[in-house]
């Protein structure tokens, strides 16, 4: 059983107009596995790292209670990313991005790891995502990731996984390139139809929507005050979303939205701090207090006055 | 008693890539008083109309109890603006603004208005703002809006002014712009220390963020699937906000945030038709099943699994 994430181990040099940091633990499988490991009991983690993948990262992520048998070591040197964030931190430039051993990545599942039932697919090319899905003896719960660079890359190999994928996770302006339609509530009609049951898509720093059934949901973005490094927070928001459902085993449109909060709290821890940082050193009880947090935001004492 | 609005009264050429409409009723008044009608007894203008202002219009804020012994005609012709929007509708192009009558528009409150407890002061010169609560004998709800032109062009008058106000509503560029702060939250705070007690930050498709007391109130979007002009909205939002609460008498933040919800319904019904014709003809009932709607978008059953 467990969860199942797939996705990339990276080093990530990151600059903000405040600090910066150079081969940091980056890469989506990383933020993804971090933050499920809160909910779940064994994170089982696919994905490739280079000979110079340093110890201390793997050391994390055993703490966390990876299991790193689906982790291949390749001769070379680990995937590396730059990003260079604007003063608002909403933009950010790609300065750099190395695939090296990333580049001939195939995914093998090992066979213990076929019969989870929960997937996260962390955003790598869909060819790759569909590999995995392959794989998988019986996957009942596929959650997705990807990105711009894809959907127009490779739109038949994505289409073609959509079909397999029960929520995809999106931002704003993926969704309108995906659907090719500007208005948000249409492009999900026609995401939705694509196949995946229930589609989020990330707004930033104004929130999320989850679309689901004939439900609409609209979470709020936490006020943030000071946000140190944006990095991984789609990822970790997907993490601890998929966490959740898979702890709670309930994938009724209700708790779909209590994950969308669970989600958005992760994220917000994970901007606090550079890197991983964030989310390296929680407690279900800091992450049950920040999704208390989040529920007040939006709350309200409904009075309908005659 | 009754509630105070000030503001301009228009005739918009509206340009969008589906339709066009000339010489159409509008203006920051004309919004805010048709709105607020639906929860107001009687809605006092101060406003100011060339002599070629339709009857039809007149007659249209009439029906909606709009008082108009402070709207003066002058010889001349009313202001005009003409507008168009882009393909998304978040896009709109200034095509002209002809000021007209409106150049020398010096608001002078009727006695009979100047002991209102509510006003509504629309987005005009902020010395005009000035010089009408200067003739109020005690206003105790104050409800402004204002833009970036005045923010830019006319700060130190607009400073005077928010000392005055109790409820500013602008959108996020700006509270960017005023605060100089590029994070809405902190700059939320820059511009209640400035004097508003409370400050509604309207987003757009991204709906509505309240900030009082220590409170932080995030309102979703309606989820629009058509919306046929924006014009407006704004300022039927700040209708429908400051007539609930005249209606409710009741400035408790919990109050406030309803508000919100009822002034995001009439804004939701603005953007439906062009012009004003989107709120001409509704109901209490028809608002109080939007703001239902509204309520539902971020409801959750909340539970906090062990």
């Amino acid at each position: 059983m467990g969860l199942l994430v797939v996705g990339s181990l990276a080093l990530d040099t990151i600059i903000t107009p405040f600090d910066k940091v150079e081969d940091a633990l980056g890469g989506s499988a990383t933020y993804i596995s971090i933050a499920a490991s809160y909910f779940v009991g064994l994170v089982k983690l696919v994905a490739v790292i280079g000979s110079d993948f340093p110890e201390k990262y793997i050391s994390l992520l055993e703490e966390h209670n990876v299991d790193l048998e689906g982790m291949k070591i390749e001769q070379g040197k680990t995937f590396r990313w730059g990003g260079k964030y604007h003063y608002d931190l909403n933009v950010r430039d790609t300065l750099f991005t190395e695939l090296n051993v990333f580049e001939s990545f195939n995914p093998i599942i090992p066979e213990n790891f076929r019969k989870s039932k929960y997937v996260c697919l962390g955003n790598i090319d869909p060819v790759l995502q569909l590999k995995v899905l392959e794989q998988m003896s019986d996957p009942q719960f596929v959650v997705c990731d990807t990105m711009n660079y894809w959907i127009e890359g490779k739109r038949d190999d994505l289409l073609k996984l959509l079909e397999q994928v029960h929520v995809l996770i999106i931002n704003d302006s993926e969704a309108r390139l995906l659907a090719n339609e500007p208005n948000l509530i249409k492009a999900s009609r026609m995401i939705r139809d694509l196949g995946p049951q229930s589609l989020i898509i990330k707004k930033g720093e104004h929130g999320a929507m989850l679309f689901t059934d004939d439900t609409i949901f609209s979470a709020p973005a936490y006020p943030m005050e000071i946000i140190i490094d944006p990095t991984g927070a789609g990822d970790t928001f997907a993490g601890g979303f998929t966490g959740y459902l898979f702890k709670t085993r309930d994938l009724s449109p209700n708790n779909l939205k209590c994950a969308v909060i669970y989600g958005s709290s992760m994220a917000s821890f994970c901007v606090e701090k550079f890197s991983t940082e964030g989310i390296e050193n929680l407690s279900y009880l800091k992450i049950q207090d920040r999704y208390r947090e989040f529920l007040n935001i939006s709350r309200i004492d409904e009075t309908i006055p005659a």
